[in-house]
C-alpha cells in the first residue's frame, strides 16, 4: 500500500516526568501505534463526535488493532453543549461498565470540545489515567490540545470546572484539516495570529506574508504555522504550567472574547471569531494606555480582516460587557486583568478598575 | 478568656512546592487564623454537614472573622450518599453565584465524605483552588484527610471519580472527637490498627497495651495514636504520592472491605468495620500463603475484637465476593491484587488468579 504519511516535526514539551511529544505530520493517524508504542496491548477508549468519527475512527481503530490494543469508542453528538459535567459521568459509566482499570488510555479524537472533555474525564477516572490528544481542528491543534488544560462549561461560565492534566502525547495530522469547514479553519487562524502578537513579531510578519498560502491551506505553510504556534505554547507552558504568571499571556483577546461568547450564547460565534474581535479590542486598549501605536492596532486589525475574521464587537452595552468580564478567571482583588501589547510580539498583563474599562468601552462607542 | 487550646504536634508532609503542615491539637479550631495565616483577608467557603456544622461552624467563623477572612458556608445533609458528582456541580454553582475567583479557599469541615467531596471540588473549581482539611472524625483524622486523595462515588463503585490533590494544611482538633458516636470512633480505630499491621510492629504493640485508654478516648493516647498514624501515612505518601507502588500498602484489608461495603450497600457497615473484617481476611490469606503465622492472625483478630470491631464477614457467597473484588482499582492484567502481611509491621502486595481467591474463600467457608 502506498502511503503519503510524513512526520514533519516532533517537539518535546518538557515538564519533568510529565513531558510529552507533539507530532506534526500528514496522514500519521495510520501510524498511531508506531508513534505511541505504549498503547501496545492496552485497552483504549476513543472519545469522538459523530462528524469526526465518520472520517477518522476507522483509520485509528485499524492502527490500534495492529498494536494489539483493544479499542472501545464513545461517540458524542457534535457541539459545545456536550462539554458538560454530566458527560464526565457518562464517559466514566461506559468505562466502568466495561471494567476498565487504571491502565486504560483515553484517546481524544476531535476538536477542543472533545479534547477538553476527554482530558477532564481521563484526569478524574479512577483518579487519573493516561490520555492522548488527537486534535482534528486547526484551533485545537494550535491551542487546546497542548498544555494540559481540561474542563467543562457551567451555565455560569465557560471552563469553570476542570483540571490541569497533561496528555501523554499530541498527534497533529494535517490530513484532518482537509474536511474542516472554512469558518472553523479561519477560527483556528485567529489563535495562530495571537501567538505572533504576544510572543513573536517575526512570526507575525511571516503570517502577513503567507496569508494567501495559509488561506489555501498549503500543507507546507500550515505545518510551519502549527509548529511555530506549538513551540510558543510549549515554551510558555514549560515556564508556567498552572498559569501563575506568564501563561496568562495566552489569554490575549480572551477577556473580551469570552464575554462576547458568553453574552451571545456559546456557539453563536466560533471561539476564534470572538477572540479575533477580542484581540482588536485588547490592542485598542493597549494603544489607549500608551503602549502599542495606532499603526500597530491597524496591523493587527488588517491581518485579521484579510482572513475574513470579524473585528467589530456585537452591539452589547458597556454595562453588559463589563458584567460579563467580571466573571473572568484571571481577575483578582477586584481588579479586571487584561493582556496588553507593548509591541507586536511583546505582551504583559495589567489590572484595571472596572471604571477605567467602562470609560474605555464608552470611548470605543460600545 | 481562658482557653485550653494546645498544639501537640506539627508534622510536615514533604512534597516539594506542595508540602503542607498537619497540626494535631486540642481546641485549635479557635486558632485557625494563627495556624493558617494565608487565610487572612481571603474569601473562604466552609463545606460541612448539618451535624458537624451545628457543633463547630460558629467557632471557625469566629476564628476567620478575626483574620478578616470573608466566610461562606455550604451545609450538606449527612451521609455517604452525598459523595456524588452532582454535589460538585452544586458546590461550584454556589461559588460561581458568589463570584468567587481563584484566590478563594475551601475548608472541608467534617468526616471523610466532606473531605473527599470538598477536596475534589477544590481540585476542579476554576481548575484548582486551595483547600484545607479539618477532619472531625477519627477515621478521617488518621486516614482520608492526609495524602490528597479526593473523589466521589459512582453507582458502579466507590471513589471511582476523583483526583490526587493535596490540601494546604490539615487541622486535627481532638475536641471534635468528644461528640463522635462510639461506633464511628471505633471505626477510626480500625485504620489506626492498620498502620501498626502494615508498617510498625512496635506501634501495634503500643495499641495492644493502650487499648483501654484509647477506648476511654484519653486525649494523650489519642494524640499519640493519631500522630503515629499520620507519620506513617505521611512517609508513604511522600514516597509514592500517586499510588504507583508503596502507597497501595495502605489498602491492607480494603479489597475485602470495599467488597463488603459494596455488597451490603454503602452505609450499612461503617468503613472501619468493613476494613476490620477485611484485615482479618487479608491476614488469613497471608497465613494461607505461608507468610504471617496463625498466632499472628489471632493477634490481629483479638485486637480488633477488643475494640468491638467485627471480625466475621457477612454471609456472601464466594462468587459474589469475587465479583465485587474484581472491580478493585488496584487490579491489573487480570490479576486480583491483595496486600498481605509478612509479619505484623511488614506488608507487601501480591497478585492472584481469581481461581486462587475462590479456593481461599471456600476454605474460609465463605
Amino acid at each position: 500500500m502506498v502511503t503519503n504519511s510524513i512526520v514533519f516535526e516532533r517537539l518535546l514539551l518538557g515538564l519533568g516526568s510529565r513531558s510529552y511529544p507533539i507530532y506534526i505530520g500528514y496522514d500519521i493517524l495510520s501510524r498511531l501505534g508506531e508513534l505511541c508504542p505504549n498503547l501496545s496491548g492496552k485497552a483504549t477508549v476513543i472519545v469522538s463526535n459523530q462528524n469526526v468519527a465518520k472520517h477518522f475512527l476507522p483509520v485509528i481503530e485499524n492502527a490500534l488493532r495492529k498494536s494489539n490494543a483493544q479499542t472501545f469508542s464513545i461517540i458524542l453528538p457534535d457541539g459545545e453543549k456536550e462539554k458538560k459535567l454530566s458527560n464526565i459521568d457518562f464517559i466514566a459509566t461506559q468505562m466502568l461498565e466495561k471494567g476498565l482499570n487504571r491502565s486504560a488510555v483515553i484517546l481524544a479524537l476531535g476538536g477542543g470540545v472533545i479534547g477538553d472533555l476527554s482530558g477532564f474525564a481521563a484526569s478524574v477516572y479512577l483518579r487519573g489515567i493516561d490520555f492522548i490528544q488527537i486534535p482534528t481542528t486547526l484551533l485545537s491543534q494550535v491551542d487546546s490540545s497542548v498544555g494540559g488544560k481540561t474542563g467543562v462549561n457551567h451555565r455560569l461560565g465557560k471552563n469553570m470546572i476542570g483540571t490541569f492534566y497533561q496528555p501523554k502525547s499530541v498527534i497533529i495530522d494535517l490530513q484532518t484539516l482537509e474536511t474542516l469547514p472554512d469558518k472553523e479553519f479561519t477560527s483556528g487562524v485567529s489563535e495562530i495570529i495571537k501567538y505572533g502578537c504576544i510572543e513573536d513579531g517575526v512570526f507575525f510578519e511571516w503570517i502577513e506574508k503567507n496569508c494567501e498560502r495559509l488561506k489555501k491551506r498549503s500543507t507546507e505553510s500550515l505545518a510551519h504555522a502549527i509548529k511555530k504556534s506549538c513551540e510558543i505554547k510549549r515554551q510558555i507552558v514549560e515556564e508556567d504550567e498552572k498559569e501563575a504568571g506568564k501563561r496568562a499571556l495566552l489569554n490575549f483577546g480572551h477577556t473580551f472574547g469570552h464575554a462576547i461568547e458568553n453574552g451571545l450564547g456559546y456557539g453563536e460565534w466560533l471561539h476564534g471569531e470572538a477572540i479575533s474581535v477580542g484581540m482588536v479590542m485588547a490592542s485598542k486598549l493597549s494603544c489607549d494606555q500608551g503602549y502599542i501605536s495606532n499603526s500597530g492596532v491597524e496591523r493587527v486589525t488588517d491581518l485579521l480582516k484579510r482572513f475574513e475574521l470579524p473585528v467589530i464587537p456585537p452591539a452589547f452595552s458597556a454595562d453588559l460587557f463589563l458584567d460579563l468580564m467580571k466573571k473572568d478567571k484571571k481577575n483578582n482583588d477586584n481588579k479586571l486583568n487584561y493582556i496588553l501589547l507593548e509591541s507586536i510580539g511583546r505582551a504583559f498583563m495589567k489590572g484595571f478598575e472596572a471604571k477605567e474599562i467602562a470609560n474605555f468601552l464608552k470611548k470605543c462607542q460600545i
